[in-house]
């Protein structure tokens, strides 16, 4: 199996468990009506959550380029290449997808995209051609948005996309291999470089068990520690916000008042 | 003409491009009242403005020191030296002249005044001194100011002042180079070591074409755009704001409440 | 005295010159209640105080692994995992730490819980080993919320912890050199490596020497101003806030409203 940065071994494994957990402790409060409708979080904060996209993309760069284990490289080039074009790609097929769906350019779904071509590319950067990597990242950023309405519509809350954005995309990205490894860059050819079926049927067989793992160890985590404490909070917790509840602090605070230490920290 | 990472083909371009479409669509609702006042649009989260500069002066060294197209180039440390100066020349020079000018140190100046500094020395980083590099950047920072000024006294709403910027600073750092280029570093030697009047005219005549060229070539793309629709939102998607009208999304949202989803994507 | 990239020199410095302003200045209004109840100010914004942390963590690699000089001394991984190590050690020490004594994981403390872990390897990043990083940044970090502690018993009001975590944790770094230096790696070695208490002791004087400079110097120098300006804002500009009062612009405007340009720069 091939899988050069990690798209089945972190983001797979990583999306498998956050669609777990989702399922296991259930939507928040108020994303689903009870007549069927779907509500929306609007971002507390969506210029701060479009720098934490632009931070990830470029740490990308250290993480895919930084996956060869050393810095003299020649393909460091060539994989920092792939990883700018697979998220471009997958950023800007975003644009025009939520444009012809929505009617309006998603931001949320935007920069999602960015992220899914990034997951996309993350197994292959070093093995596939310019041409694929957009492909990929094109791909990636258009099925991740079809997967969080599919996950909606099914009555399921992935917060932050996490299933959307590092599952389907670290699968896509896996199989991706299986097509377009290039001959002479990788163990083996890709299906499309004439290298045949068996490397496709490789990563198909390596990324199930990836997410299937993920999966259920998640979910048999939660089932433990639901033994000996609840895994989510109650209701009234929920509903002040967890910064409040569960860290003693306001993430946000613009009046600048001040608060009693003691109260803070439990003390009375 | 010499250039070495674009004061002229990318900042001056772009600048002027901005000048043309800032006269072409006009200044923001409420930024010149009709009594002549100006009005100033206080930024919606300066701390946030102030990271992306940050982001944008650490890419920078990227930007400047990558343009040697190699990374054992022996002038990358030289580069990121005169980087370094002239952007922090231009920040301090805006410190002491708007505490000078309005009594204040003006912070949206002065985060601009550090990218001014950068753009000022974007064609020369390579080629001239670090005394100079310092004195370009404290001219670039020193001279937005003025520009903005000068566009706010015209009614030209730029609304991040990006001819102040990238236009003039572009133009600064470009003829700069005819000044302070140190003879056995580019193909021509500035006025100031000898050189003569020659290279200083060729990059008074380069950015001239290229600040003519980026200035018609908008003005008439815009002119085209406008044929088949047009290129300024209402005054009411205006007043709303356009993360709302046109993107479906509000910017900041701390009230943490849901939204129907129908409504957001034009279902209903 | 060995101090590789500056817990003495940079940090215990400006950690008791800050402590100096912070006695000199005293605490904002509204920090201490007459009643000797301590209050806190809530974070305007944590997240961006969260990103900003994240900011300088990644820098510092830059500055621990940059101190070497040279981009191809082999010590350059060795200090990049120490560094990473005892921030990471800093932050989780914070969280356990917290949880335990506050029965909840204290967001400011834990973010300035990997800042300690950070002051702390400063001095000794290239010299002690993986296992010797984890203890001096837990240490760091624990040692940091018992000073911020202590500080607020003594009602001296420290407002982001600079000298709870740049003056103490600079100078535990400082000291453990003196323990955990190994041999081969600097001048001497460190008492736990059998170089006796030769070393600690010239770390203990070194660090108190830069203690009493860096405190005295800043008392002596706003004693200075204080002849001819005062060194502390009045209370109304302290109650609106130094960002208007200073400065002429909110740090924050999520009205969007226009502002006369006249009443900001002092024209009328």
């Amino acid at each position: 199996m091939i899988d050069f940065a990690g798209s089945a071994a972190i983001h797979a494994l990583g999306g498998f468990a956050a669609l777990a957990a989702a399922l296991f402790i259930g939507p928040r409060l108020g994303r689903f009506n009870s007549d069927g409708k779907v509500n929306i979080v609007s971002p507390s904060n969506l210029p701060l959550a479009s720098v934490g996209v632009f931070i990830l993309w470029f740490g990308w760069f250290g993480f895919n380029a930084g996956s060869t284990l050393s810095a003299t490289n020649e393909s460091i080039g060539h994989i920092a290449v792939t990883t700018m074009l697979a998220s471009a790609a997958g950023c800007a097929a975003c644009i025009l997808f939520t444009l012809l769906r929505y009617q309006k350019a998603d931001p949320p779904m935007v920069i999602n995209g960015a992220l899914a071509g990034l997951v996309g590319i993350t197994a292959g950067c070093a093995f596939v051609s310019d041409a694929a990597a957009i492909l990929i990242g094109a791909v990636s950023g258009v099925v991740m948005v079809l997967a969080s309405e599919w996950l909606e519509g099914r009555k399921v809350d992935d917060p932050v996309g996490a299933f959307a954005v590092h599952g389907i995309s670290g699968v896509i990205g896996t199989l991706a291999v299986g097509l377009f490894a290039m001959p002479g860059t990788a163990a083996e050819t890709g299906l499309f470089y004439g290298g045949g079926w068996h490397l496709l049927g490789v990563q198909a067989l390596g990324v199930s068990v990836v997410a299937i793992w993920g999966f259920s160890l998640t979910w048999g985590v939660l089932k433990l520690i639901q033994l000996y404490k609840p895994v989510r909070v109650t209701a009234d917790e929920e509903l002040v916000g967890l910064d409040v509840s569960i860290h003693g602090v306001a993430a946000y605070n613009q009046e600048h008042g001040f608060v009693n230490v003691d109260k803070l920290r439990g003390n009375e």
